[in-house]
């Protein structure tokens, strides 16, 4: 029986409707469903893959640096959540509350976390006592709840995964450098792992983190140039053990309040490789990330040999790859099409005419570039091959980030490029709340971070035209 | 400065008061921390790593059968819950409700799941259509929320972590079959990772799993003669896939009920092995699991090579075992107490007599046994030890189960063993609930399984004196 599938559905085009585009790619490359849960989805099992690759390579990474994973309850009770003001005020307008257990209410009520803060402040008031009981170097891999009012799929949902570390250390400047080595760590791995460029930077007061001295942060361009805040790193002082009540005794013998921080990145990534990889057939996705790297699909199946020689290429090329072979008899076309649609980095052709030459045909996801590769030398040119597809992807988001990274010198022309050329803006500021204000409400802009590389665009402010303190990148955001 | 540190805190002895044996491990080999959450723990890192030990194990075997890791919502809407009636009946009363987010009342409150049958039938019935799309191996890693009114750390827990199965077939054999593989594999798991034995058995209809037409058990026998069920595989029939009006296209064209299995062991594991293998001076850890897995004590230190020596033998086991040198200046006395009660399954030392001699002496934790291991050999030796620490532990096991497991063949007899003799009671039973009842009643006991492995204790019900048709295991449980 012949079999039936379904044809390659269409997605729409991104000039056409970037949202929809984004959304037809998340739902017809089968990373996830919508469910009656409003602004919660499932997570299929090839976006969970996508999901499992990051989380291995970042757990090794903080591993590496010392890191131990813990697992704290998901639930916070009301009286610890209040526990530091600046917190609670940014957090409990958005969180779940259990109110009964079974049949019976509860005596305190319960948040569903939406950051783990408070639970960890008072379980280091509990383990923390002497300088030999610092550094703690915590993370947990959990999700969180936040409910938000309006939801898109990895982007802004009311729950999802995430990482989150929380450290604490004898002194304040320990904690700063945990900070940024975290910062660095994510940036490194978005730029070596999933070929997205970020600006690494500050986070001006308002933007900060609730109960947080400094919010570091890296910021990616989107295909749209939206810009999205991909991963931040908080350095907290001693704000929350004073609140906590977190103390130590020192080598000297004296009771010290010690300092934190905490960083995370969530599945919001997923969303991120979506919107800076992805194209008109769907989805692209970063080699190192890929849960598929290398399909190879017979070409001529039934010819004899084909389907021989076709599965031993797999077999060799599964040593040095993720690879799968499909025999399906959907056709070569129809097969092209749907592993463009899921974004797998290289394609391997193979027909009678290529073994007959002793090659294969492999293609690029990502420029649609065609090489025909000597079947002796797979195991080397096919990883080769995915590095270029790396680098090729790398390449091409520096270049357009490049091409939508603007300057402007005064408030007209910051609102000119803002209404008519999406991407980063490059303006100074003088430090004031208002002129950031000013500069949400009148162009639609907020600021990105203050990039530690600076620049010098002008003398003044964008937006007040007083003394400029610093450069920012300012842009739209999710 | 000289480094001050506790001594090894004391453990309650288990004659004395297994319960409090039992809280005193996991606290003081630092497994687990309170909160204030009630009934909700902090799983320390110590802790957290023996549970990522596992599910790595039981992860790599999952795939290698086929199935794929996603995640679901952790809410579950009341309407939803409601679908299927046996199943609401067994979890609504001790669920966590969520009524509120952000400040607003919801128009439908949600559950925090207790399982997720519910949530894979919904999305079952959105993406299964056609006998194509089965069968469907899904898992996930999550946590689950059940409000117990009693609560002990990893053995009953508000919120516990898990992995749970749920797969969905075309054929009812099919899924037949998925049921008994998990059952076989979480067997093989516990014994030949975690060397715990186990009894693999069906349920009675009263101890099933709600919702189930089958509920498959591995029970096993903790140092109290209390048993543990230790992993459940369920059999569902096409209830769920009825009561959710999920249906395929067969490839005769006529609209078919596919057929559904789930399946879960939880942290609950940790409890078993803590229970298994502990001893009177703490933890036992069988070697596989181990986050440490063997120790290395420098015996004199100070004197000239020591230290060299030590690092350069941690060095070499690094690449054979998981293995940790502690290099502080406590005395080598409070380490051994120290490694000891974290269960670290192999410790060595090695001091300036042993250097001389060419050696090190490695001491194994389940029996103590000391043995001096040629410093040529110890990438074969020392892996060899920790395998014959792991028959060491199940064959200690084993015994000491076959020595607690008791026959009774009548009601008095029963009464009395149950009442004298900590263990499993074989039994014979007529395969009526009201026998079942009376024996919870007079006895104190429930049963646990149906063994595949059948024996004739005698021809008649323990409790009622009519024919039997099974024998079971009986027990008081955890």
């Amino acid at each position: 029986m012949a079999q039936q599938k379904k044809m390659v559905e269409e997605i729409t085009s991104m000039e056409e409707d970037f949202a929809k585009w984004y959304t037809d790619v998340v739902k017809k490359a089968e990373l996830i469903e919508y469910t009656s849960v409003k602004g919660c989805m499932v997570i299929r099992p090839y976006g969970y893959a996508i999901w499992e690759n990051m989380q291995k390579e970042l757990d090794t990474r903080f591993k590496e640096l010392g890191h131990e994973n813990v697992c704290m309850p998901m639930f916070i009770p009301e009286s610890l959540l209040n526990k530091e003001k600046d917190h609670v005020e940014g957090f409990a307008p958005e969180v779940a509350w259990v109110t009964h257990g079974g049949n019976e209410p509860l005596e305190e009520r319960l948040c569903v976390r939406p950051t783990s803060e408070t639970l960890f402040c008072e379980h280091y008031k509990a383990i923390v006592q002497s300088y030999r009981d610092l550094p703690k170097l915590y993370n947990q891999w959990v999700s969180v709840v936040r409910w938000e009012k309006t939801t898109r799929p990895f982007l802004r949902s009311r729950e999802f995964l995430w990482q989150e570390g929380h450290t604490i250390h004898a002194t304040a400047e320990e904690a700063r450098e945990e900070t940024l080595r975290i910062l660095d760590l994510y940036a490194d791995f978005c730029e070596n792992f999933l070929a997205m460029p970020v600006v690494k930077g500050v986070k001006t007061e308002k933007e900060r983190f609730a109960g947080a001295e400094d919010t570091y942060t890296i910021e990616a361009l989107m295909h749209d140039g939206k810009a999205l805040q991909s991963g931040t790193s908080h350095y907290f002082g001693d704000g929350f053990a004073k609140a906590f009540g977190i103390q130590y005794t020192d080598k000297d013998n004296q009771l010290k309040t010690p300092y934190q921080t905490s960083w995370g990145v969530t599945t919001r990534l997923i969303g991120a490789i979506i919107m800076t990889h992805g194209d008109n057939n769907g989805l692209v996705l970063p080699p190192k990330v890929a849960p598929i790297q290398v399909v190879v699909v017979p070409v001529a199946a039934h010819k004899p040999g084909v389907i021989e020689a076709a599965r031993d290429l797999t077999q060799r090329l599964s040593k040095v790859c993720r690879v799968k072979i499909d025999e399906t008899d959907n056709s070569p076309g129809w097969k092209f099409a749907e592993y463009e649609m899921k974004g797998v980095p290289l394609r391997i052709e193979i027909g009678p005419k290529d073994i007959e030459k002793g090659t294969c045909v492999a293609v690029r996801r990502d420029n649609r570039e065609k090489s025909f590769i000597d079947l002796s030398e797979v195991e080397t040119a096919i990883p080769a091959l995915l590095d270029a597809v790396h680098q090729g992807l790398y390449d091409a988001a520096i270049e357009r980030r490049k091409v939508m990274t603007y300057e402007a010198k005064d408030l007209e022309e910051l609102k000119d490029i803002a209404d008519n050329k999406p991407g980063f803006i490059k303006a100074m500021w003088c430090g004031d709340r208002a002129c950031e204000d000013k500069l949400k409400e009148y162009a639609g802009v907020t600021s990105r971070c203050e990039p530690f590389e600076q620049e010098q665009i002008s003398d003044v402010c964008v937006c007040c035209g007083k003394p400029a303190k610093k450069m920012l990148y300012w842009g739209k955001a999710y």
